[in-house]
């Protein structure tokens, strides 16, 4: 089999057969495929796409190409979850003790990403003491005993994935739906869970800019884990506006703290507990949607959620207080308000330009080896539909440095548009695909 | 400007500027664009295209890579010639002296070639002693002097596309009208001539298959060197079947200098002259086509243009008497009849089968670094449309290897093709572009 012959045969048209594309990632993982064969294929792939079957064999050739976790060791059903990504989705630090409070197994690997904010990991660490490079060992302990564990992405989860993201990512064949989903799936499978929920965010701050490609891309994802013998239940869900009121690290995860006491932004705590009504009924912690709404609801009321929130961060070596007394966790030194210039209902928040204002706080990374303030960010006071007066303020900004507050907040305000007419927000939830 | 996006802009169908090909090229030549980028750009063009003015800018952005020759102390319009190549095509060694003993100046650098057989350079080095690695400053002493002289290409004629197109030739990225036109033309552009007359194939051993195609690139070409200044012409011919009768280095200089007698088969003989014809008018060395073609008949019956080979032959250290004297161009031992096993009508001659006979044979090269043997190859007694009867001979092979010998002789014969019928051959010249 030579590489040549199969990029031929992807541009002229042609089905790859899995036998094929297995040589393909496995050599290319091994270095025997040069990158320069690998990006052509790449692009002949955007433009002829890749039938279901060949997407499903690049995403198995892709899971097996590392370690595949075991977690056999974990009594009961395993549930993972994944979101495609968006502003101020700080959704894993609420919706994992809500869930596992509710009975549900959650061995999750998480990474620290590029972008706005931090990744989960990050998130976690604005609690002291937080060691999310955990030994697998401790990671399977801790989910049988607590029900819940987090820990960073071992090297060695798709390394193909790993390598060929990086490539694609310099050569513009990123967005090809197969492709994503190969990607996205591939670190699924690998990561061992039994039932996998995802939420496939749209929106002119999502990945996914139409509801109709948001669709198409959870249709494919939840077709390559059932194919895998893992049930997969997506939720697709808004990203024309940030999530909930927070962005920024230490401040989502107070967010995401008053969310399980049941006090936290109403769309972002809608969104949990969609989400965590199919991972209880994907876990087996339910027989059905209803029941499992009512547990969810019962766990916030009673504390129960908070409390394992807690009882996850101390098994990880954090501090458990910080989740009682949240102004324990990371503060900015400067906290300012910004006020709107204008009068109107705010008609539209670019999504990335809010990002990117965290991003110019220093709240996320712009390189891998950049490091990340974990105090700074904004807290969102109106949101899409809010009628707002001159003067009144649209947020609060949270900075540790005047000249890089000031760049923040007029990107800001250039991201808010305001009308005359009242708005409509969009709904949050689009719909679920459960194959 | 980064690659990326101009990787992404020729993904989405958009055009690239001038600047932007400049940029890609020069950066790309110097090693700060890497292979794996510029591999997805290729696949991305194959897809998209290329429009006239983004072809033009790559063709003079390659040409400006490396050194541009200065041809400016030959006194004169300088004619070079370039052939899209196939299997027999020996036409440079006939036709440039033809031309030069016409009054043309043929100041040519040639390429040894990776085929079937050698390139115009190991052919011309059956002449013993012949150099074609002579210094610039012969070359251009020797043109002045006797109005014709093939050197060696040297390594700094357009680098960018040299290295383009290593990429291209393992990526599947080859076969895009715009990118092989550019590739060909950036070469003869870099190496000075005013005028260029291109040889276009077309047919199964042709790597334009269709005439349409070969139409196409012959357009593209055309348009290429007129707009660059250069008065440039284009014939489309066959290359359904091997051109001529011989195949094979030796063997090809001696039908190339039977041809220059007056004794070459029909059909190499007319598309020698064809050519001619256009080489005399674009270097002002006949008034029209008819004037033209009236001084080639004259200098193959005088015998100028074989004096002008030996000439040729000898100013560049090579022995003038093997010119008069073919016997003494390399021999091969072992020569026998390939006998025809049917009888009928001679309705296909597989051109690229017989091409590989000639590679077995060890007359071509199948590596950079492989020896090859002047001496052997195949003369063509049968060609499409003859009347064959079983045991008459369908060619002569000339070998120095009696098991390669059978090897070609068996695959020989299958690339014949007999019918019942009466077949007429595809016309030899199927046309000319001229702008």
């Amino acid at each position: 089999m030579r590489m040549y012959d199969l990029i031929m045969k992807k541009r002229n048209g042609g089905t790859l057969s899995r036998e094929e594309i297995e040589y393909m990632i496995a050599e290319y993982t091994a270095g025997r495929i040069p990158d320069y064969q690998m990006s052509a294929m790449m692009m002949a792939v955007y433009f002829r796409g890749m039938d279901p079957e060949e997407t499903a064999a690049l995403t198995m050739a892709m899971a097996h190409s590392g370690d595949m976790m075991d977690l056999s060791g974990i009594a009961g059903v395993k549930v993972d979850k994944h979101s495609t990504g968006g502003v101020g989705d700080k959704t894993s630090i609420a919706l994992a003790p809500m869930a596992a409070a509710c009975g549900v197994k959650i061995a999750k690997m998480s990474g620290r990403g590029l972008g706005h904010t931090g990744g989960t990991i990050d998130k976690l660490e604005s609690f002291a003491g937080f060691d999310t490079g955990i030994s697998e060992e401790h990671f399977i302990r801790q989910v049988n005993e607590i029900g819940l564990s987090i820990m960073g992405q071992t090297a060695d989860v798709a390394p193909a994935d790993k390598k060929l993201y990086a490539l694609r990512d310099v050569t513009a064949t990123v967005d090809n739906l197969s492709l994503i989903a190969s990607s996205i799936m591939s670190k699924k499978l690998a990561s061992g869970a039994d039932a996998i929920v995802l939420d496939v965010k749209t929106g002119s701050g999502a990945f996914m800019k139409t509801e109709e490609d948001a669709f198409a891309l959870a249709r494919e994802m939840v077709t390559l884990g059932n194919r895998a013998g893992r049930k997969t239940i997506a939720v697709v869900s808004d990203m024309d506006q940030p999530l909930g009121r927070a962005v920024g690290n230490a401040l989502e995860v107070k967010e995401a703290v008053a969310t399980l006491r049941g006090e936290g932004p109403e769309d972002f705590t809608r969104l949990c507990k969609t989400l965590g009504t199919y991972m209880l009924v994907a876990g087996g912690a339910a027989e059905g949607e209803q029941e499992a709404e009512r547990k969810i609801a019962r766990a916030i009321e009673d504390g129960s959620a908070l409390k394992k929130l807690a009882q996850f961060v101390e098994a990880q070596g954090g501090d458990p207080e910080m989740v009682y007394d949240t102004s324990r966790l990371p503060q900015a030194s400067i906290i300012e308000n910004i006020v709107s210039e204008r009068e109107g209902y705010v008609e539209k928040i670019d999504c990335e330009e809010i990002g990117i204002c965290s991003l110019l706080l220093g709240g996320g990374r712009e390189t891998k080896e950049s490091g990340i303030d974990l105090a700074v960010g904004l807290i969102l006071h109106k949101k899409v539909g809010d009628y707002v007066k001159a003067g009144e303020p649209l947020a609060v900004i949270h900075a540790n440095d005047r000249e890089r507050l000031t760049m923040a907040k007029e990107r800001f305000l250039g991201a808010y548009h305001f009308g005359d007419t009242p708005v409509q927000p969009n709904a949050l939830i689009r719909g679920v695909v459960r194959e």
